[in-house]
């Protein structure tokens, strides 16, 4: 037979043709950069993980890991108040995002989205060929009252809420989720990231809503909170039904390396050097807020660990900001999206950190 | 609203609702256990990769990982004398065949098997909501001069063949897959998951074929040749074109982690540590069969790190082997499947492991 000799592409689906990739935020290697423009937390990980790390032996390279992280999954569950059985491990958050399309979601079906949010949802839909209704949120970044409604005529069957919310840091409270859930015809995805930075004072916890909504799925990942981006290693939590499709079917038969299993539960064990941290930053993001406010930005109270700030008017521009501070090494991230074009995200980053990136706005804005 | 309440499963997919799980060989964790059951290398990785283990910084964990596992697809390319835009990395070789899939083939659209094959490939097809189209193994578990033919008649947009064959080691040769690729319409993974233990003598090496054969994909991974399995880190060679939609599309953003990149990349620069343990185990491999054969069970070249050994009539059947042996702590593969039913997988473990199972498997079939 000859060689058929077909053009760049051919083989692709047209639905991935046709899309876009996901761009992530610069992740530049040189030690000499600050940067606060992908949410990383400014705190390494605990003690503990480094140590659990020197203690891996070449034995559990070796042999396949623990399919299911079984031991991570007990720790969680204890963690969170429910049964093991209530918990999936996830090569990093991103891979339950795509496992709930994957498992919920009928390719051609919609899935709903609050707009602005975190900009991977609708590349995920993109490669899944799915729709995406996007519905804007009110003041506030808060989600509107006939969120569900909507995502119900639409016939979405998986539905995606960061809270607290990103771009901006605002948080809906745990009733408000409860009754979009109870509402909804498909699968609520609650995209907790962030939760680690509420204010504790607050009392927010969705976990327990797990227990009664069959259809609530919640992220959690140890990029943020436990200062583990590098690890990818990523968890939900739902009714052990919501769960078990993914647990037994779609899922990679081995997804979470014996290395990251080992190193995630040494990090969850060590709760108390995580809300360490976790209350500095926290600190640092109300001296931030009130440092930005002083200096023209309009900035709303965020419950994550970053600000979503107004550029001045009369200044430079936001993307003229972003790359001015790009030139004195300090990263922090800019959304050419709707309703954000006039606004920077700034993670929070160390006491230093914030100091610096706060001296040269101050200068920058100053025209100096 | 009222709470709708929906009975077990009622969120999932109808194809997600009614396929079965891929099931794994048993993976205990105990260090008794001798397990010849799921193809690892019986030697450990490299010095070299424990080294790079305790290299890692707190704050390469801290940051989100290189996104695009740059430096490994450098190292990996030298290796192969392929350009760095011909390798994508991947958390497994698992990822890169649900890559292809995602990528290559609509929804309902067949994929395309060899019988017996890899019993992943029918559970990523299900997941996907694909057909298969299995095409039967001709003797010696070869491809068949028709398979081509047979799946561009079927309108197959990603025919998947292992090679060295598993479960049976057999190795088809580089200018029968070359003849396929260039009859086939759609995309040809080729599935090296074992290629690290064919005989060097053979001169056996597909790589070259990606640079004319726009259609062909490879798949290598460090589980069994590198002996790191628990690191769970595959990775393509392709043309850059049927590469880059993985790459800058499918794949998830951060799908390999800062330490799996490390430790990958470590251990493939120590090629001549990983080319004595593929000899250790060809050694061994010759050994095996030769004793097998002596006490009965028909056992065909294998250029794997497996052989596949048909049960003795007379003796035990081969489940009940199977499960004699793990009652003396002997794992080995059994699979209840077409063709194979009088049959045991069986890895090439290290000297002493090799000498224990065919030790008990004397004794067994002669009823002691």
């Amino acid at each position: 037979m000859p060689v058929v000799n077909r053009g760049a592409m051919a083989y692709e689906r047209a639905n991935i043709q046709r899309m876009q990739g996901y761009v992530p935020g610069k992740q530049p290697q040189d030690a000499g950069t600050i940067k606060l423009n992908t949410n990383e937390n400014p705190y390494p990980p605990s003690p503990a993980v480094m140590r659990a790390l020197t203690s891996i032996a070449a034995e559990s390279l070796r042999k396949y890991p623990p399919p299911l992280a079984d031991a991570f999954r007990e720790v969680a569950a204890d963690l969170h108040h429910v049964t093991p059985d209530s918990v999936i491990a996830t090569n990093g958050g991103d891979e339950l995002l795509r496992l709930a399309l994957t498992t919920f979601v009928e390719p051609g079906r919609p899935i709903g989205v609050l707009e602005p949010s975190y900009s991977l949802y609708p590349v995920l839909a993109e490669i899944h060929d799915s729709p995406v209704v996007h519905v804007d949120a009110v003041a506030g970044y808060s989600v509107p009252p006939d969120f569900a409604a909507k995502m119900n005529a639409a016939g979405v069957q998986l539905s995606l809420l960061v809270n607290p919310h990103a771009p901006s840091g605002a948080l809906t409270p745990v009733s408000t989720l409860r009754a979009i859930a109870q509402e909804l015809d498909g699968v609520l995805l609650v995209d907790e990231a962030y939760v680690d930075f509420v204010e504790p004072g607050l009392g927010h916890n969705l976990v327990p809503e797990v227990k009664s909504q069959k259809n609530l799925l919640i992220l959690r990942t140890m990029s943020k909170g436990y200062g583990l981006a590098g690890l990818r290693y990523g968890y939900g939590l739902g009714h052990p039904e919501l769960i078990a499709p993914m647990l037994t079917k779609t899922r990679d038969s081995y997804n979470v390396d014996a290395i990251a299993q080992r190193l995630a539960t040494a990090a969850l064990q060590d709760q108390a050097y995580a809300r360490d941290t976790w209350q500095r930053v926290r600190s640092e993001r109300a001296r931030v807020t009130l440092a930005l406010r002083g200096v023209g930005f309009v900035v709303p109270d965020s419950q994550s660990n970053f600000v979503l700030a107004t550029v001045p008017a009369g200044s430079l521009n936001a993307p003229a900001l972003r790359d001015a501070l790009e030139q004195r090494q300090l990263l922090v991230r800019y959304f050419n999206a709707p309703g954000l074009t006039d606004k920077l995200r700034i993670t929070i980053g160390s006491p230093e950190e914030n100091d610096r990136l706060l001296a040269t706005l101050t200068a920058l804005l100053a025209g100096l």
